[in-house]
């Protein structure tokens, strides 16, 4: 009897929690430093699903503390942390037990090997984590990172005057190769280490823009597809005439104008 | 007085649970359909702290869950559902409260970006959450998939017969259009569904092996870093004279020969 007394006053408290954020961008707004736990949700099997309940983000919050994270577990923890721990701290579970850990993984396009860039696998979890309509975030904030030159954040406590530079791809490395011709430095120097925690910082602010602006039913796609992709994706992607490949990735930088050409594309006006 | 008395009791269940699987090769081993829930563990802050306790897996059946789990919510959900859902029935807390469909986003590389092959991403999550060296499974993972020739399991209950490709890459990218070029089938092909489903039950397969050869003190990299990839890394990687790059994927894939020779490396004995 006890248990299930207390049990029925967990899960009173949780629903008391959800409720009290409803108001997106109203009174549930989050605070920094605000902190509220409600008690463990006992009706565990349901919250496989996703999205869990939010509340809207402060971007600049948001972006100083995906530095702090960086530089405690690297970048797809650093964007991850940022964007989920404050609505773990303003909602307490079922937030609070997730392992936050685990998206260390990321580090360097995972483990060092240069795919994904960390900032954005950590983003897209916690987009689909938070959002009933994940994609159109994801495929905002992965054009606007390959386009843009980035990092356009300066957190508080930098080590290093930064020197932006654009990606021209959503994966680490391009993205740090990019960077290491435009700044002169190598790619495992000091500066380069802080560029990525910058970075961390500025996609991690990015997003929590781009969820609040969902949120708030103002979120509109502003990136485009560049005009060599498009010519690409014509004939090789979906409904194309070779429809041979899958990718919203822009083209031209792992497969530049010299390689098309020694494979016949000669002929064809990119 | 109620309160701390049940904490009390929910903390010892779940140390009594993790007491049952410290033999990881033995007793402890999971059971298809084996089902064991401790009470939640209270102690809520620490568990975002990983790895997290496991059990060692079938690789079987740790298959055939993946190729269920892709054709739920696609492929990275199904490697990381099929590695961490088996233990999560058997455990229980804190793993039945994770939200497993977080992972749909890593569908074709990152909905539909072609990024990281999502079954890769998956089980580096996987392997994060639940190994305390998660470092040398990955790259073992990660090198097995870019070179060999898969898929290399057979679940029950496929649709199509499978041509096996080598992707040449971790990149969805890469490996689609390998698939493609091996089968003569379309991108958005049913069979090419099929293949990513195929592929996604072979490599949580391949990452169950692996967990379970290191829980055992039995694990041994095989696989190795190809002679092209190493006088790539020798100049542009750490230590080398441009070190201008940070990646441990093959090279030539996206850097074919044609291109390097455009860039001055004709020179160069590659």
């Amino acid at each position: 009897m006890a248990k299930e007394t207390l049990d029925r006053r967990r899960a009173l408290a949780l629903l008391g929690g959800l409720g009290g954020v409803l108001g997106l961008g109203g009174a549930g707004r989050l605070l920094a430093g605000a902190v509220e736990s409600p008690k463990p949700n006992p009706a565990l099997p349901a919250l496989a699903k996703v999205p869990w309940p939010r509340v809207a983000l402060d971007p600049e919050v948001v972006g100083q503390r995906a530095y702090a994270g960086y530089n405690k577990h690297h970048c797809m923890y650093g964007t991850f942390e940022a964007i989920v721990g404050p609505v773990a701290e303003h909602l307490g579970e079922p937030y609070k037990s997730f392992p936050f850990d685990m998206f260390t993984y990321g580090v360097g396009g995972v483990n060092g090997w240069g795919t994904l860039c960390g900032c954005l696998n950590g983003c897209a979890a916690a987009i689909q984590l938070l959002s009933p309509n994940p994609g159109p975030l994801v495929d905002e904030l992965y054009r606007w990172y390959q386009s843009a030159a980035l990092p356009d954040f300066q957190p508080k406590g930098m080590k290093f005057k930064n020197v932006t530079s654009v990606a021209g791809s959503p994966l680490c490395h391009p993205s740090i190769a990019k960077w290491c011709e435009a700044s002169g430095k190598k790619a495992y120097a000091p500066e380069r280490s802080e560029r990525c925690g910058v970075l961390t910082a500025a996609v991690a602010r990015k997003c929590a823009m781009l969820l609040n602006d969902q949120a708030a039913g103002k979120f509109a796609a502003v990136t485009t597809v560049d005009a060599r992709t498009k010519a690409c994706t014509g004939c090789h992607e979906k409904g194309g005439e070779m429809e041979n490949m899958r990718s919203k990735q822009a083209c031209a930088p792992c497969h530049p104008d010299e390689t098309l050409n020694a494979r016949g594309h000669a002929k064809l006006k990119l």
